[in-house]
């Protein structure tokens, strides 16, 4: 069991390691400049960087082609700067709500590609967290107004593609709308993709990306959270969304997918069959948990051995569960999920499940998720702790500390979603 | 798409032959021959068939071992008796809630063992329904209250392992007590098993097989639900449980690992890759949904193509779902899952999702269950339907009849759970 759960920990850790921002941009940098090496030292290079990871993208931008890069932007969250980097401007913004900051970093990032020609070029350095941080209000809507609607949005329970889809409509920025106020420069963007199958427009908004909403849409969602609009914002609403735009190069340099196979490299590497089930869990987190469990369960299934997976095997699961909080514990969607799973596989030997986020923060603690076997209820309640109670009051993360299951990273700096798997021997 | 959804109802077809009555009872019965036929003649054979599906296995047992049959007794549910069989007195009996004629069936088949000697065999063909339909109180304990508190855990939300565990300790018949009345005659039970994982002192509570339950754990129940018991039953809950017996041969000659083994084999025979995932899924029916369209999403992920089911495939589900109703609208869970995962293949082309209960009555309706494609949600709004609504509604069974999506087997007289499948290509 130890060396299983030992297995479990280090193929989540080489996992993490092949998204982490530097990573991503290495990757997507390298393969670029075979490409492009000969035409940069005729043009400006503006690098710009957005999102929660910009920081660490910037920086690592900086140490491949530094040299080349005549002007460099980052705007990311507060205290997700780590101090200055040559050549770039460092700007932080409000999040998950714009606020006037925001509109600064649009503003700026308007200027440094104002007056480029097809000799220039822009790289977009994006994350998850862009759409808040970088905001530049369409003509007659104000920025009030756009904080006042993603505010009432995110408070009536609107999803995030329904959030970007009205604050697309409002801005100047989003929606394909920045590349073309870069004219004819070209422009490639490197992307760390905090959604689920990867939609480029919904990633930071898109602001390099036409946007694939439609009118329809848009007045449904306005309809749907009675949202309470100006005049302006309605006419916005209204207007056909950016669909006709140069094309460029976008490159996904890190995701769940790539988490996901980088999972199963690892898994095969110590031996286990790997299988990706899927790489967009979108399900509520307890009941996840059982599916999970029923799996490994079978495999103690004498019939059927023929088509079931064999052991040791790896399957795994990329994704984005969601908790609907009913209780007043402490927890998050990938602790929850191993809770739920540990009621499934309890007692059974030579199997463990791990639930764990890429950023290293599962819900509002300091965990990135857990990891169980089917001894994992026996130690809880060697504490004193009652197992059922504990998920019935959304109380995961006191109960995995109480078994010694909490799957402990620190923020790693990076998003892109969690990985879930059944390792089984 | 057409002959997509063609095979997958041809896959549960000919999943469900696999199990029925008479296939299970001629599979064991043609097993246990082998070992057996030189000794019938010496003494009695006695049969007794117990459960929903009783009077189908004891007239294939009829057919097969007729001419040695002395003593043979049928105990079903009200209107599933299909007419008199040779040497088989037949029986109607209270379910879920047992009845007099519950206890009178209970005392009958303790009368055809009574006197029996080593000389003796005794089969017992059991399937589910069972545990109401068999019983007779241990003395000191009435019908009434065993009526009473099975009404009462019922109610208040108990699990059927719950309710057995209890009603195994009122019982003289339950819980391996009515092999031990067989005394030294040899016993042989086939088991048609509708109780997830198979655990042989479940089902039908287990007339045969020592009862694994603890004192513990009935009295956590009795507290749990709030059980108002007369003294004699709080004393039969504290008596230790039947563990020493003679132990006697056991075939689970029909469940829902084999249903999903021949749909595995089916579906390699039409080409598909086969996967069972699990045979003990237990999760929400309408998050089920999600995960398993979520598997059928990846099928477009460029990313990990080497560690993913490659298509033409179909990962196959076996178990039983649940919904908590809070809607007034018509179905069951089978066609809840079908309906939610609709939502999460909208628009793909090459991929269909089933669900469908063996029994061939899904809820308190006359499908089995649903089959969904990426046009479902297209069909279901072309006739007026609002999806979404349905769903929230629990009002799958009209969504899925508007999109021509409800699989309609009519009662198919088994009952091993539920087959789930993807099926992609």
């Amino acid at each position: 069991m130890k060396s299983l759960r030992q297995d479990a920990l280090d193929i989540f850790n080489a996992a993490i390691q092949s998204v982490l921002p530097e990573a991503a941009v290495r990757s997507a940098l390298g393969k670029w400049l075979e490409g492009n090496d000969s035409g940069l030292k005729n043009g400006k290079l503006v690098v710009i960087a957005l999102g929660k990871a910009a920081w660490r993208m910037a920086s690592a931008s900086h140490e491949i082609i530094g040299q080349y890069i005549t002007d460099g932007l980052v705007v990311t969250k507060d205290n997700h700067s780590q101090g200055p980097i040559p050549s770039f401007e460092i700007m932080e913004a409000g999040h998950p709500v714009p606020d006037q900051r925001s509109v600064a970093a649009g503003e700026r990032a308007m200027e440094l590609v104002k007056n480029l020609t097809e000799k220039d070029q822009v790289i977009m350095l994006i994350s998850g967290g862009g759409s808040a941080l970088f905001e530049k209000p369409m003509e007659g809507v104000t920025l009030d107004e756009i904080m006042l609607i993603t505010r009432q949005l995110i408070q009536r329970g609107a999803s995030i593609d329904e959030i970007n889809t009205i604050r697309k409509r409002l801005s100047a920025v989003k929606g394909g709308k920045f590349a073309q106020l870069c004219q004819s420069a070209k422009m490639f963007s490197i992307v760390l993709s905090d959604v689920l199958g990867d939609r480029l427009d919904v990633i930071a908004s898109g602001p390099g990306v036409p946007d694939r909403s439609t009118t329809a849409e848009a007045r449904e969602i306005a309809k749907t959270y009675e949202l309470d609009l100006s005049e302006m914002a309605e006419k916005a609403l209204e207007l056909e969304a950016t669909k006709n735009m140069m094309e460029h190069d976008i490159l996904i340099a890190g995701n769940v997918s790539l988490l996901c196979c980088r999972a199963a490299e690892e898994a095969s590497k110590r031996g286990y069959t790997p299988l990706i089930l899927t790489t967009t869990l979108d399900c509520e987190a307890r009941e996840a948990g059982k599916m999970l469990a029923a799996m490994a369960r079978d495999v103690q299934n004498p019939r059927g051995k023929e088509y079931s997976m064999a052991p040791p095997y790896a399957v795994i699961f990329g994704g984005e569960t969601i908790v609907h909080v009913t209780g007043k514990g402490k927890g998050g969607r990938n602790q929850e999920l191993a809770l739920s799973a540990a009621f499934g596989i309890d007692g059974l030997e030579n199997v463990v499940i791990l639930s764990a986020g890429s950023d290293g923060t599962d819900g509002p603690t300091d965990a990135a998720g857990g990891l169980v076997d089917g001894q994992s209820l026996e130690r809880m309640r060697e504490q004193g702790i009652l197992p059922k109670k504990s998920l019935h009051d959304n109380d995961a993360y006191h109960a995995l500390r109480g078994s010694g299951d909490l799957v402990m990273t620190g923020p790693t700096g990076t998003n892109v979603n969690d990985l879930m798997m059944v390792l089984c021997r």
